[in-house]
């Protein structure tokens, strides 16, 4: 155990790490020292190259806080996060494709009843969202939690409002009534940079790559028996759909935001301007008892 | 640019980061895609084991301050930081070995003349420490630096010790004489485990390692027209030479810490008690002159 080359090196490690008692500690820990020491070799890195990839992910952990998650950023902006998603959904096929969960959500959203608008004192084009959430075979399912978020018109989210008490806004928990449905007014979101402040920006900035992500409201959903969904539900016509900077866009993601005039609203609300609708059904894969209770 | 499954996503962030302007960051982004892709196939992670993964690497950044280099720590402790040393040390036959860095250097030590106790009120068994510094053929460098720091008899480095006003200790900078000789006295380092009160300790732990290093001397050595030499001088017959938690150790670098009694020592000390002695002569390796300005 001395004298290791560039080669002997990587055998000295994998023995070290072959003692770990959990062998799924011991299988991920043995393929991250394979790749990781074989990415090394292939780039070389100089001391000085070292050094700056240390200092990059110094400064990406201290960017982190409780609003704020740069190792997220970084693992959708480098397709991780989406390889992931798709590595844990494949071949599903009856029920709606998941995406990223992304940096902005927050445990526990403000729970509210059906119809509420959720867009407080944000200004913006209201908009008008409803759905079903159903099983795979279309069997509504009752009383699911629905949480839901998206940017404001200027493309932010609430957790990035800071100084003033600005609050959770443009984010809720609704459940799903006895035949599956919900909905709930807010304002239209709009395309927005990732935030590009930190490392991850200067990351995408030297790789040539532009910030933005194309219009989406942000959708989880439990029910009991069925997989947790977490996806998007995209605007249709949004310049960013083949450009997505985490590579979140899927064409059964897409819809119109359609256009209504002033007047009464489906749920009976009187608009005295106009608003935009979205419509989503959702279907949720089912799990056997046993792994429900694993998740 | 949708609907990536786990193959076609890698394709597309290769193609994503390809505009790199500068090729280097392109090389450097495009391998780190691809090994971090292929890891993730591999291990085919649960969306709890990302999220394990991301609160990891967050906990890590969150430990790093000015005083702590967690990623320092978990880059050593997975061969990465030996590995990166052997590439670029690579065939050099003729000259002193090197070794890590480590998490302790401390930027502008102390500087000292030769023949000073360093150890300021430490306790432990006083050392005497003597060498020389020549260029690859064994040319003397004179006014070469000479960096040098330890852990105290407990295992502690400076660094680690908070709270009170600790300041440097263990730690200086020397320069050679016209002979390329110098010394100085402390006293004898012990072996310790590297912090692991932190993520890489309990990564260390699940791994089923010991977080232990042999004791040694750590020096960095700097001369004009020379790489610079960064490695540590070992105390032969350490336990951990075969075990040290990053990998660290070659033959070439262990000496005996001689014990000497009481009486007058080499530079003309008068010791009241018994004391050890190390002497290690390092030989730079020489680089051309653009390789010189370029570092
Ligand atoms: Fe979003
Ligand atoms: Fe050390």
């Amino acid at each position: 155990m001395r004298n290791f080359d560039q080669n002997s090196i990587t055998q000295a490690v994998l023995e070290r790490v072959a003692g770990a008692s959990d062998p799924r500690v011991r299988q991920i820990s043995e393929a991250l020292v394979r790749h990781l020491h074989d990415f090394i070799r292939e780039v070389r890195p100089t001391q000085a190259e070292w050094e700056k990839g240390i200092a990059f992910l110094t400064d990406t952990g201290h960017m982190c806080s409780d609003t704020r998650q740069e190792f997220i950023l970084l693992s959708d902006t480098l397709g991780v996060s989406m390889l992931v998603d798709a590595i844990n959904h494949d071949h599903q096929t009856a029920v709606t494709e998941s995406t990223v969960l992304g940096p902005f959500y927050v445990e526990g959203p403000p729970e509210v009843a059906c119809g509420t608008d959720i867009s407080g004192d944000l200004a913006g084009e209201p908009m008008y969202v409803s759905g079903t959430v159903a099983t795979a075979d279309g069997t509504p399912l009752a009383n699911a939690i629905v949480d839901v978020w998206h940017s404001d018109e200027d493309g932010y989210y609430d957790v990035q409002h800071t100084g003033e008490e600005a609050g959770l806004v443009a984010r809720a928990r609704l459940r799903s009534d006895d035949q599956g449905r919900f909905h709930f007014w807010s304002i239209r979101p709009a395309a927005y940079p990732i935030p590009h402040d930190g490392p991850v920006g200067k990351m995408l900035e030297a790789q040539g790559r532009h910030p933005w992500r194309p219009a989406h409201v942000h959708f989880m959903i439990a029910a009991p028996g069925h997989e947790k969904l977490v996806t998007h539900v995209f605007v249709a016509g949004d310049r960013y759909l083949d450009s997505d900077a985490v590579f979140g866009v899927k064409d059964s993601l897409i819809r119109d935001f359609t256009a209504h005039p002033a007047g009464t609203a489906p749920d009976g609300r009187a608009m005295d301007r106009p608003y935009c609708a979205l419509t989503y059904d959702f279907r949720l894969n089912p799990v056997s008892e046993a792994a429900s209770q694993a998740a």
